[in-house]
């Protein structure tokens, strides 16, 4: 193959993702979604002009990691110490009711299989998916209603980022220990997760430290974003390489190093530009690429309605439940909960990792990409009425 | 090879590149010198810790590509239309007489050629080389002197930018009559490219029309970039696919084509971003990976010297003299000379793409490297003398 022809394949992707992008916003559905169907008919699926390659392929791949970096730099430690033990709390109950009803769901339609069995992990890895709330359609709806800066708004949000960290560390050890060969027993692996934090720890204060002199010194210069990209991609290839850990959780852990300098905002404007300018469409049509639309049958219909109803009522119950023991009054801990069930990219991140280490099939990001839409059309609409029953939170609102 | 050992690799580039980068601008040397010397200090030459993969070819491709994309938007039509006729014949003779000493000087070393010989596009392809002026050492130049408003400064600016599309068609044409096999008569090749260019003249206004509707409605959103993107990589394919002209060329019409409407630099600064941050340093670094030290023998070094000696005093006659025939004083056709004579990036480019196509070999990359640093390395030294001996341009300055 010439190398001029990714030019035709690149040019088709942008164009494709960009336009269904765009009409998707028109209809009020996330972008993405857009991007994902845009892929679906260039793809093998319908008109077939656009196959996936190696380089596309390793393209996404690094459209994958500059949106976990993304969203680790957006990490804000000090506003998460502020809110503090509640929006854990909630975070928790989020994760581990949808792992558990997650997997559950799976097992009631593929059959119940004994822990520690491949099958087993297929089905905790359904959960998986279901753990990381996307919090961006809850705060735009809470921005547009002026919502935001409330206790409540910043506790939704602080629940969904202390969520992503949870649910990298989930994932994490799922996969360490549903794709371990015999000889490495669970112990083993979840003692190398453990390592991969603590060192993450100790190696993150270092490098915050020097991130931090270099950002006094030369702050708003090019050579921060490089080095931050740089440590990012460093740490993605370590996390995988030397501690079977998701590259994508490395990345994230370089963006929630450099969360706290004072260029983290600067640095995460550059890593977006070059996000949505193509990485970003070449990782979203990507996932539309490889969907299997044939493989669609009706149990998998089904499945994807049951998936989508455990989803969210495992997210509103969690986390809403939750928030009511904080002494929220109900129809508070209902927004919570709600503001709380949006999924977006991570969910499709999570799937795409589960599919490349064969945990998966293909036909599963069906489900997930109707997740992504059903929620974030439904959060926005849920969240409008219950603000109209009850326009002034319960609780105190910040200034 | 696992996915994840890309980010390795480009890690690894990230980091040196820019470390080089920032010492080569403190010894005054252009930047991506520094990063095609990290190339050459991590690849096979010395440390052989990265090595070039597809992949990475690739992603440098994509990097040559946006450096064209925003030499084109970089124009401006409307500037270039005032400074006329004299900035046009400067850039032609600044693009013929390098261009005719440079194929005399590789004859001279490796034997006279007959016209029509690949001996002989080799030789015509080494004189392409040195057709190009950047021009970004100057105008740095005489904009800390405060002298680039002036006549003269717009001057050296326009031919600069002239010198880049006569050298982009030349470039188009002994590529296309160079690599055409037995079958394609050189007719045949130079009909192909006049009907590119036509295609683009045209294809351009209705392309040119439709961005400016867009940029009308949309100013500053994303999808203006990644539209003017995404018709870069299309005329790249286009250009290579269609009409067997470099796709460097057709990127560099793309920018030509959307340079003069409102969001052109706000694109550009998005180009921009995705350049330095990763395409970029690929590219440059990427040359440092391929460029064969070893084979740098002592004929090489004396026609390094050599070429070095042809480039500079080419420019400095074929400029300079045409410039005194346009009336200027023959200190100040002097200065339009030394300002011309600098080279960069796209020597590299050009070098880059002869390499490609199998026109001439990596060794040749030394001489052109070697080239940048010292004509980036005089070109201010003797600017500043030329203007300390008379400060005021003869020629009337602008207000």
């Amino acid at each position: 193959m010439e190398t001029y022809s990714i030019f035709r394949e690149l040019a088709i992707i942008l164009i494709a993702a960009k336009l269904l992008g765009i009409l998707a916003r028109r209809l009020n559905i996330p972008q993405v979604v857009g991007e994902i169907v845009a892929g679906l008919i260039i793809g093998p699926s319908v008109l077939g002009i656009v196959q996936q390659t190696d380089f596309l392929s390793q393209m996404a791949e690094i459209g994958v990691i500059l949106i976990m970096f993304s969203a680790g730099l957006g990490t804000n430690l000090k506003d998460l110490k502020k809110t503090g033990a509640a929006a854990f709390l909630i975070a928790c109950a989020g994760v581990v009711l949808p792992l558990i009803a997650g997997a559950l769901l799976y097992m009631a339609f593929y059959g119940f299989a004994a822990v520690g069995t491949v099958e087993f992990f297929r089905a905790v890895f359904v959960g998986v998916i279901l753990t990381a709330t996307s919090v961006s359609i809850t705060v735009r709806t809470l921005h547009e209603m002026g919502k935001l800066k409330t206790t409540l708004g910043t506790t939704i949000v602080s629940a969904a980022i202390i969520d992503d960290v949870i649910g990298i560390i989930v994932l994490a050890i799922v996969i360490g220990v549903g794709t371990g060969s015999g000889d490495t027993s669970i112990s083993a692996v979840i003692a190398k997760n453990l390592l991969f934090f603590v060192v993450m720890g100790i190696g993150g204060v270092i490098l915050y430290k020097i991130f931090q002199k270099l950002d006094a010194k030369y702050r708003h210069t090019q050579r921060i974003p490089i080095f931050g990209l740089a440590l990012c991609m460093a740490l993605s290839y370590i996390a995988e390489r030397f501690f079977g850990v998701a590259d994508i959780t490395g990345a994230f852990c370089a963006g929630v190093i450099l969360c706290n300098i004072h260029d983290s905002e600067y640095i995460d404007g550059k890593i977006i530009v070059n996000s949505y300018m193509l990485f970003g469409p070449v990782f979203f049509a990507g996932i539309g690429l490889k969907t299997n639309i044939q493989g669609v049958s009706g149990t998998m219909i089904l499945f994807s309605v049951c998936f989508i109803a455990v989803a969210l009522i495992s997210k509103i119950v969690g986390c809403g439940a939750t928030a009511r023991l904080m002494r929220h009054s109900t129809l508070d801990s209902l927004k919570v909960g709600v503001g709380m069930m949006t999924r977006g990219e991570v969910a499709l991140i999570v799937a795409q990792k589960g599919l490349a280490i064969g945990l998966i099939d293909s036909v599963f990001f069906t489900p997930v990409i109707l997740l992504i839409i059903v929620s974030s059309i439904l959060t926005p609409i849920i969240l409008k009425i219950l603000y109209r029953r009850n326009p002034v939170d319960t609780t105190a609102s910040n200034p």
